[in-house]
């Protein structure tokens, strides 16, 4: 098995990168698994089942997640407006590739 | 698509964490890159091939990488003795997950 040829090392390092970088941070990792599978969820939800999330800290992984491309806002049109939160299709199409990885670390060889 | 069931999200953020941690930073992505699909390389054909790397630089990332189960030194028994690097099989494991990421970041729809 060998890395698609149209990369170099340099552009293959460079591209993971970008990948570690959207994805930085336990919170924002548990936030998407909070959201994969199609799952919608409203703000207290999410702060319900990630414990120890701040509410501030919260809103920023979210607006992060959101700048990126990953999460999307909905917004329904109530009174009191209703606010959700669900993985866009590209951030849905992450979930493979998040599986094989932790599938490689959970394989690690006892030393 | 969905995280395959014996994954809570916290679970799952802790395995991506390690598996962050195992891959932190630019030269080891650089080394890894340089050793998949099987190729056996000697120091100074790792360092030719990785542009900016000092030498002591390069020495630390393979003891990383060595003491994290992905790679091996392989120690000729000549004079002198002729010692190459090359990725255990776990660490070739990896490289379908890395190539999975790299596909997703790349299909990254325009903002």
């Amino acid at each position: 098995m060998t890395p698609r040829p149209s990369y170099t090392a340099l552009s293959a390092a460079i591209g993971l990168e970008a990948a570690w970088s959207l994805l930085d941070g336990r919170w924002k990792l548990l936030i998407l698994f909070n959201l994969f599978g199609g799952q919608v969820r409203r703000f207290s939800e999410l702060e319900r089942a990630i414990t120890g999330i701040s509410p501030k800290m919260l809103t920023q992984q979210l607006r992060d997640l959101e700048a990126d491309g990953l999460v999307e806002r909905i917004v329904h049109d109530e009174k009191p407006p209703r606010v959700e939160y669900a993985m866009t299709p590209w951030g849905q199409s992450l979930c493979p590739a998040l599986d094989a990885l932790l599938a490689w670390v959970e394989h690690k060889p006892q030393a």
